[in-house]
């Protein structure tokens, strides 16, 4: 029988590589026959947390087999995973995330916790196995928790993601701030990206409502250098919204030095950003939201809502 | 700010009930404010075993407010859960089925294991969260287990089920056979259920494919007994495949003795019961299921995946 493949979201982030990598190593020292795949290319902050850590990046998948059994962390949504996910069979799901447009047929082990960060459960995991957390697992669960709570900053980080980042630092021997800042830094160097490249590499797509909304992330230490090209980014965003035929497309890009985010929204809902957060976009189609880090916990249940009403 | 409410599915069997007790029960005690709810009558074998154990059956509630918070126990299905479910807002689930129709806004913690009944997931939070089990919860969550696995004797019965309901017992002061065999005689006592009763107490409706399917199953001594108003029994059946418009209707007798269905068919899609389970109908529309007992595990699965062939 095929070993069981293990896989977060498209597009993959630090934390959807990082969980697949750990719980296919707690699966196996479980004795269980599992392995980590990806849904895509290496993101520069992940590469740097794997190369600090010595660790290979798992295989890359396009799409799995009828009745393949898989286990999805980090992400549930469907439309965010394999192809072919409708048809597989999922055994087990550790995530973080809201619960939408997921499905099986059959009972399952589904274990999410809204904590800030997948990582953060299977450091629990480790503990309730009894299985002792390596000193390369301690770093690739700790770069996830830097990645998705932004060195602890953003508003999804909740007392136990600190507390692990802490505990996992402490196994894996680096300095928490120094280490967290040189990944993010790693990661917000958008230097060699092209539009096309920028507008996709963190983009994910929602149901909200009635509407299709995608909406792109990328970190960056000065948001106005990644807007020198916005004509290209707008080019590029516009041949999105209308392959996909998207209400709305709203990029993010995230200062993670000051912890605001500059965005861009196009497609015909772009109002709908104005209203949930009462602002005025410019005539450059942007606007500032200040404080706002989180896609999950101050875009999506923020948008939702809006295109809820 | 209002209590959370804790509640499980329409048409609560003992599982859901007793379910919603003993976490209430759990969150109590852990300093939280929770408290249990119903939404619908409490049947003979739940009856039979809050008398035993002294316990108050919860309240009836027929709907929830707008971003209410809620808990729900032994489901996750909307179609199954209280009116108004998708405004309320959905803090936790603790369930043991396949997840479907089920979303959220915001993350949550969502625990489901494909154990045999959601008491046993409880029975391990007490644990987990170090807080003695009383005789009385040990009662309640030990019937839960009896009346799912149908005295440990259906396919989804687990070991860890197993495990728990002797843990229980011993906990309870009760014979696990004895205590058993007289709650499930109990919940088998059909005599004064009309026909509408029959196939309303235990019904539940799903989505298969593209069909709308409700599948009601009673627990029972002699099948023949319960079929001998048969005439009657289609009667309201027809009645609910118009008002619902459903594809079929799957009317279940369990013969809680020797572990086999008496299944009775009626709407368009009949004809998915004969090639599911390779049997053909008889005048009657009758067919029996040898071994078949469980609706999640041999009913709802089966017809799931010949509705969407």
């Amino acid at each position: 029988m095929a070993k069981t493949l293990i896989f977060g979201h498209k597009n993959p982030d630090t934390d959807t590589i990082c969980s697949a990598l750990a719980y296919a190593d707690l699966k196996v020292k479980l004795g269980e026959d599992a392995e980590p795949a990806r849904l895509g290319e290496v993101n520069k902050e992940t590469q740097f947390a794997l190369d600090y850590f010595k660790a290979e990046a798992p295989q890359l998948i396009e799409k799995v087999e009828d009745g393949a059994e898989v286990i999805l962390v980090d992400h549930n949504e469907f439309q965010q995973s394999v192809e072919n996910i409708n048809q597989a069979k999922i055994t087990e799901v550790i995530d973080h995330h809201r619960v939408s447009n997921f499905e099986t047929k059959e009972p399952l082990f589904f274990r999410a916790e809204p904590v800030g960060c997948t990582a953060t459960i299977l450091n629990k995991m480790y503990k309730e196995k009894n299985v002792e957390v390596s000193k390369e697992i301690a770093g690739l669960l700790l770069s996830a928790i830097i990645s998705d709570s932004l060195l602890l900053k953003s508003p999804t980080c909740t007392e136990e993601d600190v507390n692990a980042a802490r505990e996992l630092a402490e196994i894996a021997g680096v300095n928490l701030e120094e280490y967290g800042l040189d990944m993010l830094q790693a990661g917000a160097d958008l230097s060699d990206k092209s539009a096309l490249e920028l507008v996709t590499m963190d983009a994910k797509e929602f149901t909200m409502g009635n509407a299709k909304v995608e909406i792109a992330q990328v970190n960056a230490v000065d948001t106005e250098t990644v807007y020198a090209i916005q004509p290209e980014l707008e080019k590029e965003i516009n041949k999105i919204v209308d392959d996909k035929d998207l209400d709305l497309f709203l990029f993010v890009v995230t200062d993670i030095l000051n912890n605001d985010s500059e965005v861009l929204a196009l497609g015909e809902g772009k109002g709908k950003v104005e209203s949930a957060y009462h602002v005025t976009l410019s005539d450059k189609n942007r606007a500032l939201l200040k404080g706002v880090v989180s896609r999950k916990k101050q875009i999506v249940t923020v948008l939702t809502e809006e295109f809820s009403k």
